[in-house]
């Protein structure tokens, strides 16, 4: 603002006189005023970082204040014993608890995720060199990938994608190479995650001696696809052969409907050497606030993600870390019990995920089924013929269907495309992302809404 | 480890076999495992960052349990109301104090440090355009230092610096141009932080085309120098010459001792426009463990630093930033009044400061008085021929002397060349540095260790 009046201060200045020698200082005045703007501007590896789609879609929520199934949080609060664990910490008058702590991880933490983990992988994780906390699955993701790839190096993304991978990537200096699941059932009458597939010999052709990591999310986001063992089989397979590392981002772990089950690509054979495992407190505990997340894998990756986290932001909040030991601590003691959130968990999301698939079918939406996480996909194209879009100026049509959805139904969802590469977004535009972790009253307004709105449509 | 046991595997069933072929194995084997780690090790950019003294420091204390003055932080709580306020947001119900708040800062956080400063420096902070709330100060450099630089743009650094200076401005490749502060009173009796000046020529020459930014941090960490109008106007003017950003680092702005006074680089003339300020809760509120920090400048500089912070972590723990924010509007509120931890801090610090910097000198040592800050640099070169450091294998003096001294007299200081770079470290050898901010009982230890000792030397 300031600059703007300086240089409106300037040019005002130049007008008051109106000689040649004048005009000329206004001409020098915006040359200078843009040599300096130009030495100011964003460092040009970050350029594919500047677009944030969630910020503009809370904007929207913000104008149009709908039912809000776009954020993927809960809006409800899980069991108090984890936020209590937090108001313990900090009241206690312990120093320490309220003091820097290691760098690497709070020693409590680390060790509390190694018995977790090295039960659940079945391998003994050494807690000090093996594990490193991090602000939140994001910068652990954001370590993995900066320590690992050098300029001119190439990562496989699977898309859809969490929509961060790709700018990650490019920051780095890399070139993501996507390959998208392909719906191999689409006319059937149900939909499955699980009808989602890579294509094998699409996904063997992507490597080559410049590939240096791929990532695999699984269960997935958005997809709510929970790769099984022979997908995953076949993934590390390429990766073992063309000696490559895997990213597997697992934060959505807790989350799985029977009869799928989560396969940690750390277990299968020759594979722990070459994974960097991510996991969530956020997503965990379903407190997405506390950003804090951790990834597990051999020491001598680790000791590279460190070398990040340790330039880029050193240590994690103490008293977050140590209110988190606790709750794994007391989810550790009750893993087979009724207490465990764990199971609880996935028995209180399932109905959730159950009703609003129900509520979308019933009101001529086609969604796709998940077996894990807390978003359904549903296809809204059966709609489009009774809408008229022509006021959304996007470029993709299911952006332009989520926002007018939002300002003239008041339901927020997420456009699909947003989670594709740029040469994909037209194989995902029939699509949207609804998060189910919600009240049943919210669920149920969102019922309303859409029997409402779609009772009215000819 | 799991690595290296698959290659003495391989190597141990090259042996059974001895013919000819096994022994080619053996040479392939090693020369595939070589090729391998080789795809797996840390990206190059980031070889700066690899090494960091502080974990080595840690070590050392924790094998020879001295009395530790090196670490930077209290070993005695804060006036208890701001970890009461933690506890107190963690056991609200309030929902959103435990999800994902807005990825530039929470707001009421963000308004309560526009209040403030806007009063400090006298104009009108926007705080959803013009504040950046980070992972303590250390990632408001990181985005700072990220987002301008480009490989091959110039940073100057000060000399003694805090040492994260250095690898951030490499591995965003940029290169590090070095000027150190020098003491322009080596002869007198008494040595004071204010002695240590730049030299203005010597800072002109370091100005080219290339210069991108310098760093100022005042009060200085570990120099404890405040900086004077008259030297931050001689740097602001360079500055605006050569149309250069200035990252003023101002961690420690409430532990300045009187008639020292802290004067803020943003309030000079025209210097708001390429100024990023960085500020510290963990520093401001005693509580280091809280991971909180921010920076503030125009909103055209600020949405760069954002767009790093987005790809990295995204956003800062809720609870905390709500916590902080609690505190800074009680201590908006109390600013005048004897209730204020401001102000009350300092005194708190300066009989502290006083009191090490007397035992320093009647037990041989040459202290620099400090303005600022909660450390003393203290020249130890007085006592060197009554010691045997012969067993010291480190390069410079200083890292012999502070080692020596953990293992032998139980007291951790820091070495002084650490704040240096490489070839400046030679200049620092005579020096260490100790942390007040601790107990009185603490530095009365300090004090019958430091006595019992050099009273034994002859």
């Amino acid at each position: 603002m300031i600059i703007l009046c300086n240089s409106i201060r300037r040019v005002q200045s130049v007008l008051i006189n109106t000689n040649f020698f004048s005009k000329r200082n206004l001409f020098l005045s915006v040359y200078n005023y843009q040599n300096k703007m130009e030495k100011f501007k964003l460092a040009s590896r970050y350029e594919s970082g500047q677009f944030n789609v969630w910020i503009e879609y809370n904007n929207l929520a913000m104008i149009t204040k709908p039912l809000n199934l776009g954020q993927g949080f809960p809006d409800y609060e899980p069991p108090s014993r984890f936020s209590n664990f937090l108001a313990e910490v900090a009241s206690e008058k312990n120093l320490y608890s309220h003091q820097y702590t290691r760098g690497l991880g709070h020693i409590r933490l680390v060790k509390a995720l190694s018995k977790l983990y090295s039960s659940l992988i079945n391998r003994e994780i050494d807690p000090l060199n093996e594990i490193l906390i991090t602000v939140g699955a994001y910068e652990a993701l954001f370590c993995t990938i900066q320590s690992t790839i050098e300029v001119g190096d190439e990562a496989i993304i699977i898309e859809p994608f969490f929509d961060c991978y790709e700018p990650l990537v490019r920051i780095a200096g890399g070139t993501p190479r996507f390959i998208a699941l392909k719906n191999t059932k689409p006319n059937s009458s149900v939909s499955h995650s699980s009808d989602w597939k890579l294509d094998p010999e699409e996904l063997a052709s992507l490597f080559n001696s410049k590939t240096k990591l791929i990532i695999v999310n699984t269960p997935h986001n958005p997809l709510g696809k929970v790769f099984d063992y022979d997908e995953l089989t076949m993934i590390a397979d390429l990766a073992k052969k063309h000696n490559v590392l895997v990213i597997s981002d697992e934060v959505y772990e807790w989350m799985v409907y029977e009869p799928a089950k989560h396969i940690r690509m750390a277990t299968l054979p020759d594979m722990w050497e070459r994974t960097i495992t991510i996991g969530s407190a956020g997503k965990t505990f379903s407190l997405t606030g506390w950003k804090l997340g951790w990834a597990y894998g051999p020491a001598n990756l680790i000791k590279n993600l460190v070398v990040v986290h340790q330039t880029a932001i050193y240590t994690c909040a103490t008293p977050v870390q140590e209110a988190t030991a606790r709750g794994f601590e007391h989810e550790i003691s009750a893993l087979d019990t009724p207490e465990s959130y764990f199971q609880n968990l996935c028995k209180e999301l399932r109905p959730k995920m159950l009703f609003l698939s129900n509520v979308l079918k019933e009101t001529g939406f086609k969604p796709i089924i998940p077996d894990g996480g807390y978003f359904i996909i549903s296809n809204w194209t059966s709609l489009e013929n009774k809408i008229d879009l022509s006021l959304e100026t996007d470029k993709y049509k299911d952006l332009q269907f989520t926002k007018w959805l939002s300002k003239n139904v008041k339901l927020q969802s997420i456009p699909f495309s947003i989670f594709f590469s740029e040469n994909s977004k037209p194989s995902a535009e029939n699509y949207m992302r609804l998060c189910f972790f919600k009240k049943d009253e919210t669920l149920k307004e969102a019922e309303k809404i859409l029997t409402t709105w779609t009772s009215k449509l000819s």
